[in-house]
């Protein structure tokens, strides 16, 4: 039975990782975090667990909760994992940090974006970023943090690895232009998320700014090494400690543009992200690419060439669905995936790092069919 | 193994089926059958499907399909499964029948509210009314034919019956005003479904003509049987026979309004019920006569007095969510009721009875926690 | 030149008074008020008057507010006017005031319902229940302070009002069930009203306990003064004058059920409104009755039998739209009315009520056509 | 009195220009034309004229039509007005036409991205390319025929204009990714444009195919020449053409990526244009650009730097909103663009023609702030 603890049990993400852990029969919830509502119970917060769970809300103890639980998920707001963390707390359980504490690993690139002091860098290293699909063999039963990547980044990580990683792109040509459900802005109490700002309304936001940015730049780079190096089987794990010996810890310097934008629904992220091709590719080779990477993925489903992704197919689901077309007139690949940022973009992935660290199926719990209309 | 057939397979009903049945290990999708869609591939249709199901659609004859499967569930138009229906089907496998052809006891009461005739009366008698929560004991595995509950109906009878069944309402009172998210209207092209023409708008239709209302009155007309006679214990089916012996398969005369509106969401359905409590009443009563009738009901959810379901918390899931008032000032009770339209009020609840019928767990694949948001 | 005050003008109703009185030329608003937003210019609060208001938000000070303007509209919470109204400041300028404070005429009541002491009871005789097509005669320039009705009363009481004031209903039996866009819970950041909540699902609210309750049941309470004394010719004014020497400010006494709903969707409420009528009305009756009524009243747009409006059609605009049927099954009349609650459920009716005051046309400003899709 | 006849007024922006030009004292609407309506009463397809709109559909006979109205507008599919427009017609009246006919002046790109003939190429050197704000010059009393814009063209051509005629931009990065509410589908019954299949999701369509591409390519190759010529006077419709002197009537060459998108909401596009900067070109060089091109344009509103767009802020009205940033870690410029599809991208754009034609002031009757929320 693997004890769970979530820090942030009353946010979306949290509530999701119980929605997801709770039918498992090898998992038991044991501490249900909140900031904002301890001492209530979690089916008043959440009428859907209403009959489902009965617990009252606990606090944000990370000390404790570790006593208690093999596995800690935080689903919390940037900076709280690294001012709390300590070597007794990783000592006593796992933690799979949904934030974006662990998932830079060059420090100086964490504290330009978000603006704050990272209070442990020690622990950058150890953390293991996991994009699952792209480095898995880093994710293992001894590994003690992971940093679960960002909805966005998954989508938009996961649209171009197998390009870049081939080699195939100009990397001064990438740009995606990404949309998302408003679940994706939290549930904290603003204006500008109410249903009447919200709908009827598309914006774009954090224009050149969205901290999302650097994390996609850092992993693109160092998929690059492999075509540097001449071999393919790097995992970016292993890619990213051979750039930290270097003292080049952010990879292989890669810039884009990423915007994002918020669509009125409650989940899904799009991302359609723009590239110019190295002479000489054709979308065949795209396509191989794409195959050649990622054909055994169970999560991930390639809808080949001139098709695209819609979010309504991915719902409720851990899948993320990838087409691709080339502009024969512009010298452009397009790639568009799409998949739930609360699933696949956090606490479904969550659980499938989660899997890989204890020894159980990946896809366990997750093999839900995607939930439409 | 449970080998399942499904006429009407690419409908929103159909599909939904398809969704629950997925990942049981104890059943398998032999047929795919659609009106519209013969030969393409079932993934195609709905892409959510896609590398889950590999099948292409096949037609709709069920005499073939009745060889191949244990089951046949029928989502399809109403009339169509009452001009297809024999003995020779019914004593190759059961059919789950998910449209109104017998749901009606009284097939004079169909006729004159469908305005079609019914082509196979000979069957009605023998069909079982599913809504499994007041009818269970007579869903074993020796029936044959099920005709699966409305999705406004389920709703409506769930929320009004136990207080009915005991004598607690003034029965000329009842006013039934529900609500209904998009799915509900099918997935036929037509004008007032397109997107434009139902956001951003509420409107009512079928005002005192909707066919549901018939089928609420009869069932709610047989759960009178029980204050007639004293004795709670029978099911409605049981009460429909003797009814029927009586020369009466309508059971007790009641009429209702009921006045269903469509609300722009995918999903779900809220029943706001009204009716004058008989004089003595109070709300612990009322209270008093839920909790005896569905305290052990899986399904069920009883809110309370004062508190109030939301269709929110009901998505993807096979809970109907259940609250009440009573006003002193005017001496009625309010119950409202609240379901998933496609899993309670359509497929799931095919799922649950389908359960009942091969003698496996009631609630097989049906206990997935509501997604939210 | 009507020179405008506006307290509150950052609020959704607000707004709409800015959008509606921008375009005229016989008015200039000459104080954007707010609470929140004090110094901000009014186009970073509201985008889309970006070039069109070039002006900053000032406070909430009516007393100062009252030497510049001619009218001053009261867009605040319950309370608000009643604590600071005076009689300088009514004898500076007239208020329209689109709160609760000066809506019911039994002082009581209001205290019974909104549960804060009333501060001004010295104005509720004076002040005129700005419901223009059954108030019309009332609403004269010699008036200082109009109550505006709310947003469910107005479509309530419309909905009603002829067949209440000619005999047809069995009082007892009034039900309203109605639904509304989120746009009427204000802008307030608050969980609830987040998108992510709203969307996708349908929800009672202040069942048996909302406070429009006792202000539709007093309306037609005096509605019914005409079926006693046999004249219809009372405007609700003159009846409530009558009633409050009597010592009956609320006027004949009527209990209603009221139900509230929140509907996914910006604008727009819907009232199904269900009552028995008295022996020997038929259609036809009905049918009358409205039209004696309304068929002069530009703002109401008469369906007729067997049609039911929906919010669709009268978003953006001043209609309201009423349909209805009679259910011979049982002896029930359904009325349907269906209006824009920022329109007129709230600015556009406080600026019929503007016209009627400065003795310009009623209709003035209020003619655009609905705005579809 | 202008006389105006609309063929296709039962589709969405039929509707609109009638929405617009129903409140203007200066023109009457003598032709409701449509295809599928015919002699059904028009606010029986559209609920929001009830009350409005006392007329019954006609036919759609261009040359009848023509005898009756000083100006027809064209609301039809790609290729009708082609098909039956005639020397004869436009000597009778002035047509504005809302499709694609006439908007691209070489017949071939025409031919090649739509995939049909051209059936009256005698008549494209004559059609002025009505987006006012670059071809007001052009837009005179005596032109005949108008081809108006589409909906993402303007958005696009509007958001990129005023670099690329100043030299700005890397004419060989243009991407455009655009987003639109789903009245840009149309009101024809399709299942992908059903409720449920549009709400919650967002896709993106016509990937490197969509028709607007080469509109929006042709204007911008027109814009070019100033930079050629040195010389920032010429209107697009002369530079269009010299270039038709010169045998090239598509203009500069220019390629762009192109990709729209399907959002779940009724009205409004968003496009976000990504360019590389010429060397040396600041944001502030970008700021003076637009406003040295747009700041006497009323239908026009500059964000300035930093800030965004956002759909909701343009509701109903005529307005375009454009904001920009300049990545100075990339080198591109991001310029977003907003506006109604329905007003400025079809209806509004149209009477704003239609004013120009007939020498009524520009902004008559579309000058309503937008609609919020």
């Amino acid at each position: 039975m693997i004890k769970v603890g979530i820090i942030g049990s009353t946010g979306y993400a949290g509530q999701e990782l119980v929605r997801l852990l709770l039918p498992r029969k090898d998992v038991e919830i044991v501490w249900y975090g909140s900031h904002s509502y301890v001492d209530q119970n979690y089916s008043d917060i959440y009428g859907n667990m209403f009959k489902l769970v009965d617990a009252k809300c606990l606090d944000d103890n990370l000390n404790e909760l570790a006593d208690e639980a093999d596995v800690i998920f935080t689903a919390t707001p940037q900076g709280y994992l690294a001012g709390v963390l300590t070597e007794e707390i990783l000592n006593k359980a796992k933690v799979i940090d949904l934030s974006a504490d662990f998932r830079l690993k060059d420090v100086k690139t964490y504290e330009q974006w978000y603006k704050i002091e990272h209070k442990a860098p020690q622990f950058i290293k150890e953390a293991v970023y996991g994009l699952c699909e792209i480095n898995r063999a880093a994710t293992t039963p001894d590994v003690r943090l992971v940093a679960n990547p960002g909805c966005y980044t998954t989508t938009s990580i996961l649209s171009l690895y197998p390009l870049v990683k081939n080699g195939m792109l100009d990397l001064s040509s990438i740009i995606v232009d990404a949309k998302s459900g408003t679940s994706g802005a939290g549930r904290g109490a603003k204006v500008p998320n109410l249903y009447c700002e919200v709908n009827e309304s598309i914006k774009p936001y954090g224009v050149a700014t969205h901290r999302h940015t650097p994390e996609i730049e850092e992993q693109l780079g160092y998929a690059v090494y492999s075509i540097v190096e001449g071999d393919a089987e790097y995992s970016n794990s292993a890619v990213s400690d051979i750039f930290e010996e270097k003292g080049q810890p952010g990879g292989y310097p890669i810039t884009i543009n990423f915007t994002p934008h918020l669509v009125p629904m409650n989940r899904g992220i799009l991302a359609t992200c723009y590239a110019s091709l190295m002479p000489g590719y054709k979308a065949a080779d795209v396509a191989e690419a794409f195959k050649t990477e990622y054909e055994n993925e169970y999560f991930i489903r390639l809808l080949g060439e001139g098709k695209f992704p819609e979010t309504r197919w991915v719902e409720g689901s851990n899948f993320v669905d990838i087409g691709f077309t080339v502009d024969e007139r512009t010298g452009r690949v397009i790639v568009c995936g799409a998949l739930d940022n609360v699933v696949k973009g956090a606490a479904g992935q969550a659980v499938q790092n989660m899997n890989l660290l204890f020894g159980v199926e990946e896809t366990e719990g997750l093999t839900m069919p995607p939930l439409f209309p």
